[in-house]
């Protein structure tokens, strides 16, 4: 071969074997849960760059509710992976492997130029839940990651989350109806359960 | 050559010339600022994608401050384009062609399973900020997309929010003191302004 397509050989084979794309941009990791030898799942630890969903504050259901005071109410943000973000705008579903962190942050009223309402702080606590068909008799499973960011195990199927996401969640094991834009897809897709039309 | 290299020099050559991944993923889209021929901004409708910086509720500063009541306070939520976040992590610094979306939403305290605290509603606001050195004699200009979302004009010189990020942003033209991620980016950098350390 001449030089030149010896050079795009090469290029060619090194994206095919690594998945790097040659166009000079990151290429977008694979977002899918990550277990240790011991069915522990993974931290993802670049949530924060996967598709927000949206925020709230002081909500009084869910994990680490009575931390949350009147006085000092946290934030809670929930995040999803692009992939199973791009899956449900076409299909108003999430497919096997999404996977949601939920942050809960201290909120804070003055700060710089802000006197009033209440902006973000520090970390309090970061939740998982993901689909995993194969892997959970429920197809899905939560992970609360408190404290430190070790892999951890699923919570017990007594947890409440459990209950709680598949009596009240709007779709599926999910709480569509606190995501703005996503609960019009599930009514356009026709996903909403029949409780949460 | 035979056909395998053949392949792959397609492949490649496809790949270079289309700036496609060849690993099956949906390329990024390029989140440059776009005009028209009228000098006005085209809105940046993908803006939910790209990465949140942070949500804070009833600010008592910023557009539309008035809008946000003790009754009825206002989400704000912040967007940046995934290049300048990236271009952030790494410098500390906002690059040329940084947007941010600010969008501000309703709240609502009682729905479904949700009794107290406040979740999203529907959007009341869309303002966009740039960074483009050549084109704006600030390196910066803002646009309100109130209303509908057809391109604007940038907003006068005049308007507050020209003095008030210049004036009061943490780092450059923008309010890093309320990414609660990005701030510490930002001191280990040495990018945070005197009076923000």
């Amino acid at each position: 071969m001449k030089p030149v397509f010896s050079f795009v050989v090469t290029v060619g084979l090194i994206a095919l074997v690594t998945g790097v794309a040659v166009t000079g941009q990151t290429p977008q990791p694979q977002n899918q849960p990550r277990y240790t030898a011991n069915d522990e799942l993974v931290m993802p630890e670049n949530y924060r760059e996967w598709v927000w969903l949206s925020s709230g504050i002081g909500m009084t259901y869910g994990p680490n509710a009575s931390e949350s005071t009147a006085a000092n109410p946290l934030f809670d943000n929930v995040f999803v992976t692009p992939e199973a973000y791009r899956a449900f705008l076409q299909t108003g579903s999430w497919p096997d492997k999404t996977m949601f962190v939920l942050e809960l942050r201290a909120s804070h009223t003055e700060g710089s130029i802000n006197k009033g309402g209440r902006f973000q702080g520090d970390v309090r606590a970061i939740e998982v839940e993901v689909k995993d068909e194969k892997r959970f008799a429920g197809k899905w499973a939560f992970f609360d990651f408190r404290g430190n960011r070790s892999p951890v195990k699923p919570l017990p199927q007594t947890a409440q989350c459990y209950s709680c996401h598949s009596q009240n969640g709007a779709v599926d094991n999910t709480f569509v109806q606190f995501y703005p834009t996503l609960i019009e897809v599930a009514r356009q897709k026709g996903t909403l359960k029949t409780a949460a039309r």
